[in-house]
């Protein structure tokens, strides 16, 4: 009953945070430019709202609020930092969707970005998107602190770049053998950097951005970093999972992708038993790294079982 | 006599300064991950570096370091902005170069990003590339002040997105008639719209930055944004020009691409004749935008005049 109840009030939270999330970022991709803009020009705007409102289950922003909570930072400070990584979030998707990179032409059970529009405007939305990431992390309104504001900056830059998204998804081109005859043999361990890189790296940011907004101590942000990066490990288990059990129209997008592509995932080299296996002990850790903050860590660590037990 | 040694002092400090930012970009483009980065996959950071190195004037590095020269800001302060801000352009180039945009297939005289790779990675290495610019902005070493680091971030944020390059980039398609059946009608206010946006911005931006480095009160750093917006034009209009009379292997790229696409430019709409008076014109306004500055503004008016002669 405990975790079921557990369960009820994240959904509930959950909910609440997308619709907070929805509300800002409509705001902020509003029509009016704001200082040193000359213009929104209409199609790239209305292309951006497309890609980044009305769709999505918010659980990055999530993650940064709900860390920020922890510090009770106000949360119209942390639902801008959590709206600025939604934005890396959404560009990522348009870019990924292109024809020349996964071709995709389904996401969140709508045509893609470049269906709907046409590709240099997907091009476009996404290096916006990405732009506005940063702009909206520089603002005053984020935090009164600059020392904060440039924090936050730097940890979404190495989270979402080479080192980071961007190189995770590199990889994982490379993976399908996009650059080589076959597709390259990979173990347990490559897999999980390159899904640490492309998946990972932007989940455990959320967690950490967290810390940097409340200003936490070593032990502290260490431990949302912790808990950051096995929340990004067990996501990509249990998207892998949903690619081979789920089907489109629930999962809202293409499945069988991995075993089309011959892509090594976590799921293909443990078989699915023992990548759900791996799912539940990944839940413990998370936990348990969750621990220094006892009771008020209740709704992050519910947030870990949401992620390991999703269907969609 | 003055303005001929003005000229040979203006190129060699580019070339120094190019050499400068040269070195810089290969050594933040270097192998080694830094913290928050878990790997920098080969095949990406390669083709960062070739849309980075080994080519290009520099000139926006060249704006930022010396227009922060006027401030006495340390030279390797400034490198660190100056490299920001080239990534940001050359990601733009790489973006732009793309089937889906552009589509050219020649850059500075070698083959562009995705026909030395491929599509899906000169995607990645535009993403990469942007990032890294506000990754690099972010670091203690481009000031040890965090209130001026963030104050870059947001200045460029907003120069290279929806309201500044970005968007311009989007009129531009616009205006070749990409989303309707023919070219809408531009006039000359709409045409220099355009350009301010997708050209002028980053150049703007350019020498604003040597103002928030140098912590500028507000008339310094007016003179330095209108001659930066004055710059921007020039730029803009002396390109159309090669487009016009320019040959290709002097360019580096393709030539007679406006009038092939039937956009409208300044130059089309004045006429080849009327735009050099105009950019002459620009120079003037150009050199009195800096008058505050005195004698020690001798090198950025020099380059508003190599802006407005270019031939390649």
């Amino acid at each position: 009953m405990a975790a079921k109840n557990g369960s009820a009030r994240f959904e509930a939270r959950l909910s609440e945070i997308a619709a907070l999330t929805e509300t800002l970022l409509d705001r902020l991709l509003g029509l009016g430019p704001v200082a040193g803009e000359r213009a929104r020009p209409a199609r790239l705007l209305d292309a951006m709202r497309y890609a980044s409102l009305g769709g999505g289950k918010r659980f990055r922003p999530f993650l940064v609020v709900e860390s920020a909570a922890l510090f009770a930072v106000p949360q119209e400070l942390s639902l801008m930092a959590a709206a600025a990584l939604e934005c890396v979030h959404c560009y990522s998707l348009v870019h990924d969707d292109l024809p020349a990179m996964d071709n995709d032409d389904l996401r969140r059970g709508r045509p893609t970005l470049h269906k709907a529009f046409d590709e240099a405007t997907a091009i476009l939305v996404g290096d916006s998107l990405l732009t506005l990431a940063f702009d909206i992390l520089a603002r005053p309104e984020t935090h009164p602190d600059p020392a904060v504001r440039v924090a936050l900056v730097l940890g979404l830059a190495r989270a979402a770049g080479l080192g980071g998204m961007a190189g995770g998804q590199m990889l994982d081109l490379a993976a399908e053998g996009r650059f080589a005859a076959a597709p390259p043999q990979m173990d347990l361990k490559d897999v999980e950097q390159l899904q640490a890189m492309k998946t990972g790296a932007l989940l455990r940011y959320g967690c950490v951005a967290g810390a940097i907004l409340g200003g936490a101590d070593e032990g502290q942000r260490m431990a949302l970093d912790r808990f950051g990066a096995i929340v990004g490990e067990a996501f990509q288990i249990a998207d892998d999972i949903l690619d081979v059990e789920g089907d489109a129209a629930t999962v809202g997008k293409a499945t069988g992708k991995d075993a089309d592509a011959r892509k090594a995932t976590a799921v293909g080299i443990l078989g699915v038993a023992k990548a759900k296996k791996k799912l539940f002990s990944l839940i413990d850790e998370a936990e348990s790294a969750l621990a220094p903050f006892g009771a008020n860590a209740a709704l992050l660590k519910a947030a870990a079982r949401f992620v390991a037990e999703r269907r969609a």
